[in-house]
């Protein structure tokens, strides 16, 4: 039931369904699995992936990725070092919503600057945000060059792109690091599975190898 | 299982975890539950009411207010005409992107102009847009001014106050009108839950009288 709070000169209505309370009714907690790397290094191939064997776990997930984000939210953003900023910090924000209305958020960007993610990490509790450093060597990424960016970035068609003409600040202490340009979708999948289950953040008894990419 | 598309010059990884997947696993269907009407009118006290009926019937569902959204996401905007449309905006975008992830999002803001709101609906499908105009007499709010605006604006402390020196521009044609100036927040609640089961947005056989405020 609402209730009214009377705070100084402030009223306002209390929220009664908690996160807490939407944690229970799911049957599993909500966190930020924020990945970070290169252009290609495979965040959202990864995210994707992931997300698909947590919700045949039973997990409710969503994945932020610039498909959906930077044509919509962010869609009045450009690319200037400002822009940039502010993408990451509402791709934050809005990860900090998620979280509360007890969905499990996978951000898939490259948020190259440490200080941008140190910011979102400050944004929610201690354990909320898991940093998951896709790591692949630029040789690889560029090799791979899926999108046709690197091409387009070593033409100077685009300014200031990671790796190339813009700097990739390593996580120093992530949660996680995988090795996205060596090890297999699957075994990427399951690294971050079982340190999800280690870290009690799937639902009690998940059989992760039935979910696990086959 | 992420699959790999290509569409001319462009290669991504499709999400496999669909809004309709995240449907089914939860049991009920997502949607926007937009509140609008004046300050004082009762839209943010009933959302939270109706929330709270909404998970006891075992719905997901999420509220943006004032106080989760101005602070964070919308924290670098301030209330010049540019900026509360801004604002409005990113709040249907987020709303989208919270119904794609399964959950029902219910907004409270008083949202005056009839173009904001309609741009809102147009981001999403048919169906998925739920106005609801929280009516209440201008001197119904003012009287209960529990927030001290209306005298604050009445002042001109206040410039371009919704009701005062700006204007509310009322739904056309909303979903549902809610009579909140005279009815009680329980026969609100009732009525909102009654057009929900009645449009099929409900789980199935949920008991909306046991469920309804006591």
């Amino acid at each position: 039931m609402s209730e009214i709070i009377r705070s100084s000169n402030t009223t306002w209505h209390q929220a009664t369904v908690t996160r807490g309370r939407r944690e229970v009714l799911n049957g599993h907690k909500s966190y930020i699995l924020w990945f970070t790397g290169l252009s290609g290094a495979g965040k959202s191939t990864l995210a994707h992936a992931l997300e698909e064997s947590l919700h045949r776990l039973g997990c409710r997930t969503f994945v932020f990725d610039g498909d959906n984000v930077r044509h919509g939210l962010c869609g009045d953003l450009g690319f200037s070092a400002d822009d940039r900023q502010e993408n990451i910090r509402r791709i934050g924000e809005m990860s900090k919503l998620i979280i509360e209305a007890g969905v499990i958020a996978l951000t898939a960007f490259i948020s190259p600057f440490r200080e941008d993610r140190r910011r979102v990490r400050a944004l929610v509790a201690p354990g909320d945000f898991v940093e998951i450093y896709c790591r692949a060597d630029l040789a690889v990424c560029e090799r791979r060059d899926v999108k046709g960016l690197y091409q387009r970035a070593r033409a100077g068609e685009i300014p200031d792109f990671t790796g190339i003409s813009s700097p990739y600040e390593e996580p120093e202490q992530p949660e996680l690091m995988v090795d996205t340009g060596s090890d297999t979708l699957a075994a990427c999948v399951e690294q971050v599975l079982g340190y999800l289950q280690q870290t009690g953040r799937l639902p009690e008894g998940a059989d992760i190898r039935a979910h696990a990419l086959a």
